[in-house]
């Protein structure tokens, strides 16, 4: 693996290795410190192995949310997706998360699908093709378990009545200028995606206008998204709201090694609907492993987690038990296990985890419609 | 009456002595050409008087719509009203003619009422302000007596389940640069007001995404307007769908002078609930007249009816009747008409005109609700 030296993260493009502490710094969020943790755990009873293992690493504006919660001040929870593509593991990962946030505090989510998002910036993706999988991606949303009643999915071309018309008040107080900083938009930009970012914005104050009430919002989301709710931020006071509070997760690197992260390319991701014999394909032929060359120089030096991707799925995804995890690393680390186990067992907790997804995908069929919320 | 060496003519502001003949080599627009009377003519039976005085004096592409029309491919029409104050006489003139095309053809009328665009062009209109003008301008139109059955309101936000849409697959063939060329915008201007142009494309092609065929579209509409539509006519065959014919008028001049437009600046301006008593005030306070300084002078060299504000509203406006418009022009460049005189007739044309408006205005607030397009 080579790693390229510079990176990019913007809500379009992820590339190159990530500094995550250097973003930290660049987008001006905060570490979640350990105080930060304990506030959480009085709440929450447990930490979430996402949180313990810096899955999800930093935050804005936390320690005020959970002041508003301690005073009864309830918050909701925001996140989404923009239907361009087949929903892969990457995109679960704050999904499931966010589920934890929603099971333990026991709020509201609304669940954004922005099905104009990706028609507007990808020049070949039709709308009819967004449609098709708006569908699907719905249903890996309900799959995960999301609790009905309090859960709404929020479509951007079908809530527009909704939308549109609280979108505008945000779209007034943002210039090119700013949209060209925030996300480096040219003049040759298209005049939709110029103003989607109002769009996107919406959700963050759209249950406070519902319910007539301002209510603080969490945004839980994977770190690029963060220029549109830099900007939101920003705008929200001067409408008379709440600035969103977000916390922020690395991505989940592609099969191909520790860089970019998953994307929607057929050979360095696993997506929702793969079949078990294709999550060994993927992952015997193309994850990219951080052990020796040989079985027995792997013995003799031993392999490295930190590079290892298999490793890196199960530490932020699939291998939920501490102790176990501390094992494999230990063992991988001493070449006493060898990289072929290490993938076997990750494709056995991945096809474990993909057989109940898939059964639970299949049943949401059912269920969309009591998700999309009804004006 | 001073006249500026300067006009400018955009959607947004209309100022100075315009000289319509310049406007259509610049906006690439066509004079409405005798031929092209008698086509029209040969179906409506008349010419309406807005027509024969070149009000309504240029056109795109009207011959194709005819072409169409004999082949027996109706067209609809489509004009609107951007909701941003009370509405005067200047707006009145392209309603009465559109209804008048509406009569004769027999054709559906789709009217837009785009709430957010004047919002989001003018720093001070809250949007509350544009939901008042917008109940209240809706009463104007309906006043007119278009037919229900065959009339569509058509308002942004409302709407926007249906507009946002197609907006977006407007915008997507649209760019920043082709906005700042057609509009003038800068990168200070708000991404609302950038998005917005694709918005008012929308009814130029939603009855045929409604009715599942492509339906060609007359837009009669005042000369500023056209950027919107010329910039529409060549986003339509990319989306599949016809481009728009339009046919333009001149502005009702404000009662200053003949320069620039009718607007909602109060001394310059009739509206439509104005009493008797304030239009009175107004046409002999604020009128520009042709006449000369001293009644002696009057008598001697005659008046200018080209520059007299009240002949100008009776020929644009008020008296149908040709013969009787040209007897008060000779008598009033003969000095036999005093402006007195002629401020008086005009007075009560406009009085008779908007009582009845006023009347028709009051029962209008019943109808809103049949306008309005159900979805």
């Amino acid at each position: 693996m080579t790693k390229s030296q510079t990176s990019k993260v913007t809500p379009w493009e992820v590339s190159g290795n990530i500094d995550y502490n250097k973003l930290i710094k660049e987008f001006g969020v905060s570490k979640i410190d350990e105080k930060t943790l304990k506030r959480i755990e009085k709440h929450t009873k447990e930490i979430h192995y996402m949180l313990r293992r810096k899955v999800f690493f930093a935050h804005r504006d936390l320690n005020w949310l959970l002041d508003e919660y301690e005073k009864g001040n309830k918050f909701f929870l925001y996140t989404g997706r923009a239907p361009s593509g087949p929903v892969h593991l990457g995109h679960l990962l704050p999904w499931i998360f966010t589920k934890w946030l929603q099971d333990k505090f026991g709020v509201e989510l609304w669940f954004q699908f922005p099905d104009e998002e990706k028609f507007l910036f990808k020049q070949d993706l039709s709308f009819e093709d967004s449609q098709k999988y708006l569908n699907e991606n719905m249903l890996d949303v309900i799959a995960l378990g999301f609790d009905p009643k309090k859960t709404h999915f929020i479509i951007d071309t079908q809530h527009a009545n909704l939308m549109y018309k609280e979108a505008i008040k945000v779209a007034k107080k943002i210039n090119f200028s700013m949209v060209k900083s925030s996300f480096g938009l040219t003049d040759q930009a298209n005049i939709g995606s110029i103003f989607y970012t109002s769009m996107q914005a919406v959700p963050t104050f759209l249950p406070s206008v519902i319910k007539g009430k301002n209510i603080p919002c969490l945004i839980p989301h994977a770190i690029d998204q963060d220029p549109h709710f830099r900007l939101t931020r920003d705008i929200m006071p001067k409408l008379g709201y709440y600035k969103p509070a977000s916390i922020q997760c690395i991505f989940l690197p592609p099969l191909s090694g520790t860089e970019g992260k998953m994307s929607s390319s057929e050979d360095i991701t696993i997506f929702t609907t793969d079949s078990p014999k294709e999550v060994e394909r993927k992952i015997n032929k193309y994850a990219f492993s951080g052990g020796q060359a040989t079985i027995e120089e792997h013995r003799k030096k031993g392999g490295n987690p930190d590079i290892d991707v298999c490793f890196q799925y199960l530490k932020m995804f699939f291998e939920e038990d501490d102790k176990k995890l501390a094992q494999i690393e230990k063992d991988y680390k001493s070449g006493k296990l060898l990289t072929g186990e290490l993938k076997k067992y990750t494709i056995e907790k991945i096809n474990s985890f993909l057989k109940e997804h898939q059964k639970k995908r299949e049943s949401a069929k059912k269920d969309v419609e009591r998700f999309i919320y009804k004006n």
